[in-house]
């Protein structure tokens, strides 16, 4: 079992009206010194086996499908380094 | 200039419906061995200077009241790693 | 052809940080005289024929298990108004 | 006080993966009949006094600037009927 992860992103030169909100937020906040704001998707995918070449593949065709529309949006697909054996 | 991420995620236990969707859709896609999906929240912030402890602290107050309810999703926050200096 | 619409909003109780931010955000955009806001998704179904009884208890199950949460979210199902004949 | 209820959904020569992936799945639920599936934004807006044309304007500025992206979605803004007296 492998965990897959995508990450999808506006454009950047696409506004962003989500970050934006966040970002002109802070001041009423009282938080300083951050200058920029995006907000994006974030997708878990449990692989049945191993995410081997075949399992990527799969996955970078699925999100340029149905987790991304690739003319507005960047995407990255990675595999989550699995948790260390240990409890935590 | 640092980028912090925060990645929100509903709780395990909360049903996630548009994860679910994704992972319906997938045998009519033809897309085998992916047996989980869940859909989260992704958050790029822009930090002015440096993602030290103050930083970080001030991000993880922002991420518990602004960015996530705690009460029904998780959240991450953690420095990106600066990108390599080559052009891509 | 009809249109079906499924509105869900987090419920009452449940906070929801997307709305908050908008709200906190409003002061500095000198936008007076909104006191609440909350986000919320907004489904549109075309509906090959009538938006029957049977077609609306059809997307009122479907709301329940892939549209919505039911614990954290409410819905509503409701018939789109037919557009009027004349172009606009 | 009043309700403004801002709709936005991504413009129709958009394509919209989230709204697929439901339309996707929904064989695999053996729903039939519906053949087209997009998914947007509803956000509910709180009014303090009357949603008159002063405040409709605001808020339809705010809805161009910080609720939606004009480029790549429409947006709609309306008032919403007051509930009737009775309870439910």
């Amino acid at each position: 079992m492998a965990r897959v992860v995508v990450d999808v992103m506006l454009k950047p030169e696409i506004l962003d009206p989500q970050g934006q909100a966040v970002l002109t937020a802070l001041p009423r906040l009282g938080v300083a010194g951050i200058v920029g704001v995006r907000q994006g998707k974030r997708f878990e995918l449990e692989v049945d086996g191993e995410a081997d070449a075949d399992a990527l593949a799969r996955i970078e065709q699925l999100a340029a499908s149905l987790l991304a529309n690739p003319v507005i949006e960047d995407y990255v697909v990675r595999v989550e380094p699995a948790p260390a054996a240990q409890p935590r």
